[in-house]
């Protein structure tokens, strides 16, 4: 079946759209109710996000936009210390869409919420016209998390002498958008994932975590920049200490591309205390999606140039954020 | 300027584009931290929603894109008998749009947003591609209410015997679109807007409100038939009752449309007590808002037909929820 203008309607073909594929999928009591806003038990302090995605191949190695839609949003409330509660979900999608990929990224996201442990409570769907019929989607998700009164996870609260943890590889999702893009056959599988694991268990030690981030858009950089701009201070990290999967570095050098500028979908890098940070990088360690976790470096008090990167041979580089488009569109 | 898919990419463009137009206008204490998820005070119960805006044009007689994002999702809280508090927005920008219709998005979202009390915590931007350059905008908004414990709005609470009041007249921003669309020159002008006023007045007198929706999407026809099944009662209206605006009337009479099934953005129909039915309609002719408010039917235990008009000639006639695309898309 093909999503057609119809099933933007509002009307009946939409309620079979959402009843077939949406909420047979997404199933909870409170979306259940069908309202037009869902009811939920709060909490004394949120946390707040949204997130829009598309990316082309909506299917690739290792997840789908589905997936993405969930992880995405999810990661971005654990990055602020808060426990992922609720999600709301707004599906656009192009007329022409073959509704079996609809369903697949509502499967995907359903996994994805459960395995996150949170409620997609709200939803909306809209068709829009696409001269082509080819086809697409984007996903918006809006998170809604619990935070504890003394949770304070930001950039802002940055220290000098701070270790800079990274959970992990850098550049997969990008690399794996890429090559299937241009149909190079490789085994480069994106990382998208949830952090719930690490993130969970770094708040549960009470460990000394000043601020986290996950690796998205504008790479490694673009956040390390921010971390910078945020806190005052600067970032000092070392090549050698990055963790770049081989096959990853190989297509990289052909194609001319940083990993440090290239997207993620599930790592982060967080500042904690230097007096935690060996305890909090053996824990990260210790979880599936943070074995390859390495500290690639710590903070300083301001310098010159507010992120700077020791090269391998021993020279320093300054390490800027990603300026224009720098690489195809991935997420 | 012309939005870029460099301004999507994550990197300086995109944090430029956020500073200059998004940051400008949404400036508030909570977004000003921007964060990836903003922090804010929550509530015992909590109402979530979220809805994506398509409306071709972006901007019509009475209103924009931006208004209608931010109207129709502080709506969709009211209608749940929530106080609307934070909202978070999603754009998804075509390359190609022109930055200053962005901006007088932003500008509109901001200015509903300040009228109706709530605040825009959480944003995020992406550019996808298109063919022709021509540029659209989508905007996703997800919104956040407190919810007072004892607030038990929905359809199912419907009882026999309740009244149903229409805030006021049909179809006017439905026929304000299509009469911008086709380059019609009339004075219909949309009616988006907020319905905050009559809302907190009716719920503030704790008058026994047992539903309430806002007349969107679908049309009356569609909401009532929602009323009827989720009640499992029958939905009795008088088409005498049904007020709309001669010039609107006239718009519909040659094109051949319904008013029963056209949208709205500002109206909102609410099944009361019949013992409170005339202190609400009194208050909510009292706004602003709700000057043409009418009682248009009653409901009664479930008869052979979910929703029935007792036209003016004296007849009945079922009434459908909306199928097929029937309308050109609105909204």
């Amino acid at each position: 079946m093909k999503i057609t203008m119809a099933h933007g309607s509002g009307g009946e073909e939409t309620e079979k759209l959402i009843s077939r594929i949406f909420a047979a999928h997404f199933q909870n009591e409170i979306l259940d109710e069908m309202e037009d806003a869902a009811a939920v038990p709060g909490a004394e302090r949120l946390a707040l996000t949204t997130d829009s995605f598309v990316v082309e191949p909506l299917v690739f190695p290792g997840g789908d936009i589905g997936k993405l839609g969930v992880c995405g949003t999810v990661n971005d409330l654990l990055m602020r210390g808060a426990v992922p509660k609720y999600l709301t979900c707004g599906f656009i999608l192009e007329a022409g869409t073959d509704a079996a990929v609809v369903e697949q990224a509502a499967a995907s996201m359903a996994q994805a919420a459960a395995e996150a442990g949170v409620l997609i409570v709200a939803g909306d769907t809209k068709v829009v016209e696409n001269a082509h019929e080819a086809g697409g989607i984007v996903i918006n998700t809006a998170g809604v998390g619990f935070l504890h009164r003394d949770v304070q996870i930001t950039p802002s609260g940055i220290r000098p002498g701070d270790c800079l943890i990274l959970s992990g590889s850098l550049g997969d999702h990008h690399a794996a958008i890429l090559s299937a893009r241009m149909r190079i056959e490789n085994h480069i599988r994106s990382d998208v994932g949830l952090l719930t694991e690490p993130v969970s268990i770094l708040l549960g030690e009470k460990l000394a975590v000043h601020a986290m981030r996950d690796v998205t858009r504008g790479g490694l950089a673009t956040i390390l920049s921010e971390f910078a701009k945020r806190s005052g201070l600067t970032m000092r990290i070392r090549e050698s200490a990055l963790p770049v999967h081989p096959e990853v570095r190989d297509f990289c050098g052909i194609l001319g591309l940083d990993p440090l500028t290239m997207g993620n979908e599930g790592k982060f890098v967080a500042a904690v205390d230097a007096a935690d940070a060996e305890t909090a990088l053996k824990l990260i360690r210790d979880t599936a999606c943070g074995r390859e976790a390495v500290i690639i470096g710590e903070v300083t008090e301001r310098a010159e140039v507010p992120v700077i990167l020791e090269t391998k041979i021993g020279g320093e580089r300054v390490v800027t954020p990603l300026t224009g488009e720098g690489l195809p569109r991935i997420c």
